[in-house]
């Protein structure tokens, strides 16, 4: 059996997530699944390196499987873009060792979650990003993330309640960015935010709570060294809200 | 009649352009009458500085009109706002004076044309940008682009054969810029180049036929000098190849 790592991007607006569910075709496993079947007539499990939630995005995911081909991976990247919806693509993919997989084997991920900060309605990225009108203070929301940073125990900040598993992370970097784009200074009204999150691995909801966190200290209804607080309560009603799933975009995973 | 100044976004994609047709309501125009015969009650006509295509997107369009309101500006943006579809948005609006009209007072507007130079499919801006596969020469474009820019007959660049107004303009700058993003140096793949053209005025397809002239002289299939002759030509059929509205957008309109 041939072993093929991919590199995928999707737009998650009208998915229900990676992870393929027996009452919906519409997962991003499920597509990649079905396409597989009907290119080499087996039945093919694509492992992708982690679960995206319904509505996320992706803009390196990445994703292998074992299959008996005889194409090339050039060949089986350009059936598969052919018959995906234009919302997924391959944009590389290779022949790789047969033991390589791309959850147990993946050393760090990066999500991006965007926040436009505007008063005004946006068009053209309101699929990509989460409006916050109130004023941010980046200097706060960067002291705060200071706090996250390291290898700690993010049980306060996961939905998930009844996993036993171990809720302990290391997150490597946590970069806040103003964004500056010639457009956006034409018209003058739209500053975009951008916190960029690389860990060993996140949680349930993690990157999404912890950037609701963040928006409050930016919003001055919690001061900076209240995120230490939240993280040692272990608790999850101590931590933010959970912003919404269209502005997060897993960016790249690292082996 | 007090008269109202907008500055409009859009995302051309699903409209059939900017002027209001008879037979289908599906323009930015139409709709932006028919939510102000219903917040006034009267039949309002909305003045655009000018039409945009079928396809094609505002960043900033502007647009007036008269109407008999007690409504101030701020109330009148709320309430378009709440009722526009989410691909049209009001991103300012001011009372003028009541001779103001916001195409014969326009000096000037600026377009972009996005292009994205990648071999992958591209999901996220693929409403926005026009994907050219062929490695560009940005030299020779530019250097092809300064023949362009000055007041000139513009007539081979034109699709509108049967008009007999006038079909000179003054571009006054045409930027090439390739754009460097971190999201793509992350994972290498894609380059966008962006064309920004300046001017007084643009006939009926200018900027697409400037355009994809421009990207054969970037793929070599023609030398930057061969643009003069075109121009001198008066013939469309010597221009180059007419480009996919999505990737145009109106940024601008001076005053």
């Amino acid at each position: 059996m041939r072993n093929f790592k991919m590199t995928l991007q999707y737009e998650g607006t009208r998915f229900k997530g990676w992870q393929k569910q027996e009452n919906t075709d519409n997962t991003i496993q499920g597509k990649m699944e079905a396409l597989l079947f009907r290119m080499t007539g087996q039945r093919v499990e694509v492992q992708g390196s982690g679960r995206t939630d319904a509505g996320v995005h992706a803009f390196g995911q990445v994703a292998n499987f074992h299959a008996d081909t005889k194409m090339s991976a050039e060949e089986i990247m350009r059936y598969m873009n052919d018959y995906l919806p234009e919302d997924i693509a391959v944009i590389s993919i290779k022949e790789v060792a047969e033991r390589f997989h791309s959850r147990l084997n993946a050393r760090g991920k990066t999500y991006c979650y965007r926040v436009l900060n505007t008063q005004v309605p946006h068009v053209f990225d309101r699929r990509y990003v989460h409006v916050v009108g109130e004023e941010l203070d980046i200097d706060a929301m960067k002291s705060a993330a200071e706090y996250l940073v390291g290898t700690h125990d993010f049980k306060a900040f996961t939905s998930n309640k009844r996993s036993r598993k171990s809720t302990v992370r290391t997150i490597e970097t946590i970069r806040i960015e103003k964004v500056e784009s010639a457009s956006m200074e034409l018209l003058g009204v739209q500053d975009e935010i951008r916190f960029w999150y690389s860990g060993n691995g996140f949680l349930y909801h993690m990157v999404r709570i912890m950037t609701g966190t963040l928006l409050e200290v930016g919003m001055h209804k919690r001061r900076p060294e209240e995120v230490a607080e939240v993280l040692a309560s272990m608790c999850r009603e101590n931590a933010g809200e959970l912003v919404p799933a269209k502005g997060l975009t897993l960016m790249e995973v690292r082996y």
